[in-house]
C-alpha cells in the first residue's frame, strides 16, 4: 500500500531539538532524537516488552529510556541496558531503527529494508541551500490521502477556480501543458511567455521588479512530482525575455508523508530569490501560502476525503479530463513502483540533479523543459 | 434497505434561498439550489471527476460550477460546460437528478427511478396550506433510525410516560386504539368523547375557547403513516358534541427522512385552527413541540439507538405488547414494500385525499374512522 | 474473554443512593438502585419490550419503571406490571437478574449463571472493615484493557521508572521477588529488610513514627491477585524488625471491573493505621494516588491500548523478562479460568483469608509468604 523503499520527510531539522518527538510514518509509529553530537536518530517509538510508546520516555546519551521498565535503546534499535535482575537482553528485544538522511534542512526517514537506503534516491532540494534564496517551512496536517494532494499540485488548472483570482491568470489558462516522465520522475510544466501575470505577483512587482502590476511578464510553472510524494514548483515572473534571476523566482516544495491511508503531514517550502531580508516579503509569502493551502485547498481536498469515505478513489470510478494527465502518470508510476516493490525490485533514482537545472534557469527563462 | 420509489422530505421551502445547501438523504449526497426562476432543483453533491462536493462551489444561473476543476452541471445532472482544453464532455460526465416536487411548503425529493416519480405518491399534506390554519415547521437532527421515530408516534400510550402531565390523560388512556390499513397508509386512531383533556389543552381551553380547563371535552387523536416515513396526527378538542372546527384543531406532520440507517432529519410542523395571529398562541405550540420532541422523545430514541449499536432492532428479539399493533404494521408494510421493488413491482398510492377527511371532520367530531 | 462466573465491583456502596444508576460490566448494560429497605439491586439496563434504558425511568417502591412505555421490572428481573390494556405479562417481558453482594464498603456484581453465584468465591477484603484503619476510596475510567492494568500491577518493577523519585527505592530495586500461585489466587512478594524507604513514605515517617526520613526501614510490599482483577497490596514500612502494627501500614486495593475489551472501571482504595482522624494524613494519601494513579499509570497504560489499537497485546508479540512473571501467571491462570468456564468448570475459592492473615502480620513483619 505504500512504497516502502524510499525517503519521506519525518520533519523539518528546526522541529527536532533536544527532545523525543514521535510521527506516524506509513501508519509506523517513528521516535525522532537526536544524539549529542547533534545527529538525528529515528527508532520505532513501542517498547517491545509490552508496547508502551518511547517518547513518554527520555534521552540518556545518545540511548532512550523507555520510563515504563526502563529497557534502554540505541540508535540501532537493539536494546542496550535491561535493568532489572540479571539484565540479559534477549536478541528480540530491539525496536526497527530507519536510515535517514538531514539535508536541505529536512530529515528523510527510509521506511524500507536499511541495507537498501539509497541516497541517490533523495530527490534534489539543493534550493533548500542554494545561495541568494530564503526559505520559509511549515507543515499542515490534512485529513486526506496523500495522493488527493499530489492530485491537486499536478494540476495546476484548479488555479482558475479554487484560487481564482490570486493565484489564476488568462495566461496561465491558454498555456499548453507539458508533461514529461523519467525515471521515478513526472513534470507538468506550463510556459506562458508575455502575458498577464496572476495578481499574487503583483505587489512583487511593484516592491521588487520596479513593474507595474499590470505589466506583461514572462510566467513559468514547472512542476516536478518524485515518487512516493515529494514536489517542487519552480514558478516565477519576468519582464518578457529576461532570464530567470531577474524575475522574482520561486522555488514551492511539498512533500507529503503519509500518516496513513487517509490522513497526511504535508511539509511545505516557500523559497524565494526577493527580499531575501525583507520581513514584509516573507510575512507576504507565509500568508500567501497559508491562504492558498489552509483555507483554499485543505478543505476541498479533505472533503473529497470524506466524500469517499473508507474507499479508494478508483472504486468510485472517477470520469477523467486530460488536465488529469500528469496526476494519473504520478498515480501510475507510484503503482508501478510499488507493484515492483513487491516483487522484489529496487527502485531507480529520480529526475535530474536541480543544480544544472538551476544553473541553466539562471541564463533564461525559455521554455526549454529539463532535459532528463 | 430503503424505499427507492418515494418522495422524502429533503426541506422546508423556506431552507433553501439562494445559496447551495446540502442533504444527506438514504446515504446520497444531494444538492439543492434554486434556479433563477425559484424553482428548486436536486442533484448529486459529488462531482464525478474527482468527487468533489458541488456545495463548495457556486451557482453560475441555472447551473453549478464545481470550484474544484470548474466542471458545470445543470438541473439534468449532466455536465454543460467543461472550461478546460478542448472542452470535450464525457457523457459520464453527470451527477445524479432528482425528480422533486415543491409543496406546501416542502421539497419533496423522489430517490428512486425518474420514470417512477409519480406525484400520485405524494402524501396528502394539504393541511399545511388550508385557509383557516397557521403552520409552525421545525427540523430536529435525530441519532437514530427512522423507524424507531415511526414506532414512538405510532405508539401514543407512551405519553402516559415519557409525557406524563403534558400530553396524557385518563381520557386517553382508556381509549381504544383502532388501527387500519389501507393502500400504503396505517392508521392508528383513538376517540375520546367527553372526558378530560390532557393538561397541554387546558390553556387553549381557557384563551381560546373560553372553557374551564377542567371542563369535560371530546377529545380525537388519529395518526396516519404513509410509506416510507410520512406522519400526521389530527388531533384536537371540543365541547363534548360539536363539531372539529368549533374546537381547538391541530395537525402535527412528521416528515422521517434518513440520512443513513442510524440518523434521520425529522421534519415536523404545527398546523393549527386558533391563535392564527396571535403571537402568544404560536410560542405556546412551539414550546410545547420543542419540550415534547426535543426534551422527551429524542433522547429516549436516541438511547435506544446508542442501545442497539449497530444492530436491527429485530436482531434483539424484542418482547412485544399490543399497543405496538400500528407501529409494527407500518414496519411490515415498509418491509412489503422494500422487498417488491427489489422484484421490480411498483408502489401504490396512500390514504385518501386529505380534503375528502377535512370536509367531514369540520362538519363533525364523531369517531368516524377515514373511509378508505 | 470475560470470567463469567465472578464477582466484579459494580460500584463502592457510598456512589449508589437514592438515585438509579447504570453500569456497563464486560458488555452487559446494568441497572443498580437501592430497595427501601436499602438492600442494593442490580438488572438489566434495556427494556426488552424497545429497548429503552430503564435508568431514564423511575423508581417505584422496590421497582423501576420503564418510562418509554411504563412496563415495571422488579430485582428478579421479571416484568411485574404492565399498565397496558389488558395488561398480560408475556414470561419473555423480564430482564437479566444479577446476584449482588454488598460488603465491606462495595458492591459486588456476579456475571455469570445465579446459581452459581457462590460467596466463597468473593475475594477477602475485610481490611476495608478492619478495627483501626481508615479507607480511601475512588474510582477511575481508564481507556485500556484490565489486564494491561494487572500487569501493571503485578510488576512493581515499573515503580523504578514511572514512579522514580516517589514509589521507588533502592532496597526495592535490589530486593527478590517471590511469586505464588493458590487456588485462583497470585502472589507477588518483595520483603526489603533494614533498608532505605521509597520517597513517598518519608514524610509519613517524620509525623507518624517520630523517626528521620533517611532512617532504615523494613519495608514489605505483598501483593495479590485474585481473578477476574481484584488486588490487594499489603505494603508499609517499620522501623528494623518491628511488626507491622509499630509501623505506617497500608493496604491498596485495585479492582478492575471490565466496561469493555478496551475500557475499564478502576475502583481504588487506600487503607491505612495511621493519622485516622487526620485530615491532613488524608489529603497526603489522596494526593500521592492521585499522582501515582492519574498522572503517572493511567497515561502509560492508555499509550499502551492506543499502540495496541483493536488487537490483543499477544498479536505483537511482546518480548517479555523476568519481572513479567507474576502478571504473566495471572494471565494463564484467568485464561485457564475463562477456557474452564467454557467446558462448564466452575472457579474455586481463592486465597486464604485475610483476617489470618492480618493476625499474622500484625504480630511480626517477617517476610514470611501467605500459607495457602
Amino acid at each position: 500500500m505504500y512504497l516502502r523503499n524510499a525517503w519521506y520527510v519525518a520533519a523539518w531539522s528546526h522541529e527536532l531539538g533536544d527532545e523525543l518527538i514521535t510521527r506516524t510514518i506509513c501508519d509506523q509509529p517513528v521516535l525522532l532524537y537526536r544524539k549529542e553530537n547533534g545527529d538525528a536518530v529515528a527508532i520505532g517509538n513501542l517498547c517491545p516488552h509490552r508496547f508502551a510508546p518511547l517518547h513518554m520516555g527520555r534521552k540518556v546519551g545518545d540511548t532512550v529510556q523507555c520510563m515504563y521498565h526502563g529497557m534502554v535503546f540505541g540508535e540501532s534499535g537493539a536494546c542496550v541496558l535491561n535493568p532489572h535482575r540479571g539484565g540479559v537482553i534477549s536478541p528480540a528485544m530491539r525496536v526497527p531503527a530507519y536510515p535517514l538522511i538531514e539535508r536541505h534542512g529536512a530529515i528523510w526517514l527510509w521506511t524500507g529494508e536499511a541495507e537498501a537506503a539509497d541516497e541517490a534516491l533523495l530527490p534534489d532540494y539543493s534550493c533548500y541551500s542554494a545561495p541568494g534564496f530564503a526559505v520559509i517551512r511549515g507543515v499542515m496536517d490534512v485529513a486526506a490521502n496523500y495522493e488527493l494532494i499530489s492530485d491537486n499540485l499536478l494540476d495546476l488548472t484548479h488555479a482558475d477556480f479554487l484560487h481564482e483570482g490570486t493565484l489564476s491568470s488568462e495566461a496561465i489558462t491558454i498555456s499548453k501543458l507539458e508533461t514529461l516522465e523519467a525515471g521515478s520522475t513526472v513534470w507538468a510544466n506550463r510556459w506562458c511567455p508575455n502575458g498577464d501575470a496572476a495578481p499574487v505577483w503583483g505587489q512583487l512587482m511593484e516592491s521588487q521588479l520596479g513593474m507595474k502590476a499590470t505589466d506583461p511578464v514572462d510566467h513559468w510553472l514547472y512542476m516536478r512530482w518524485d515518487a512516493p510524494g515529494h514536489l517542487l514548483l519552480d514558478v516565477g515572473i519576468t519582464p518578457p525575455g529576461l532570464p530567470r534571476d531577474k524575475g522574482a523566482w520561486v522555488f514551492t516544495g511539498h512533500h507529503l508523508t503519509p500518516v496513513s491511508k487517509d490522513r497526511t503531514l504535508y511539509y511545505w517550502t516557500v523559497v524565494r530569490n526577493h527580499g531575501l531580508d525583507d520581513p514584509a516579503v516573507e510575512a507576504f509569502w507565509q500568508g500567501s501560502i497559508d491562504y492558498a493551502f489552509a483555507v483554499q485547498d485543505k478543505p476541498m481536498i479533505e472533503a473529497q476525503q470524506a466524500a469517499l469515505g473508507g474507499r479508494h478513489i478508483d472504486e468510485l470510478r472517477p470520469v477523467g479530463i486530460p488536465a488529469d494527465v500528469a496526476g494519473a502518470k504520478a498515480r501510475r508510476m507510484l503503482a508501478r513502483l510499488i507493484a515492483g516493490e513487491a516483487r522484489g525490485e529496487r527502485a531507480r533514482p529520480g529526475s535530474e540533479r536541480l543544480d544544472a537545472l538551476l544553473a541553466r534557469h539562471a541564463a533564461s527563462a525559455d521554455p526549454v523543459l529539463p532535459v532528463v
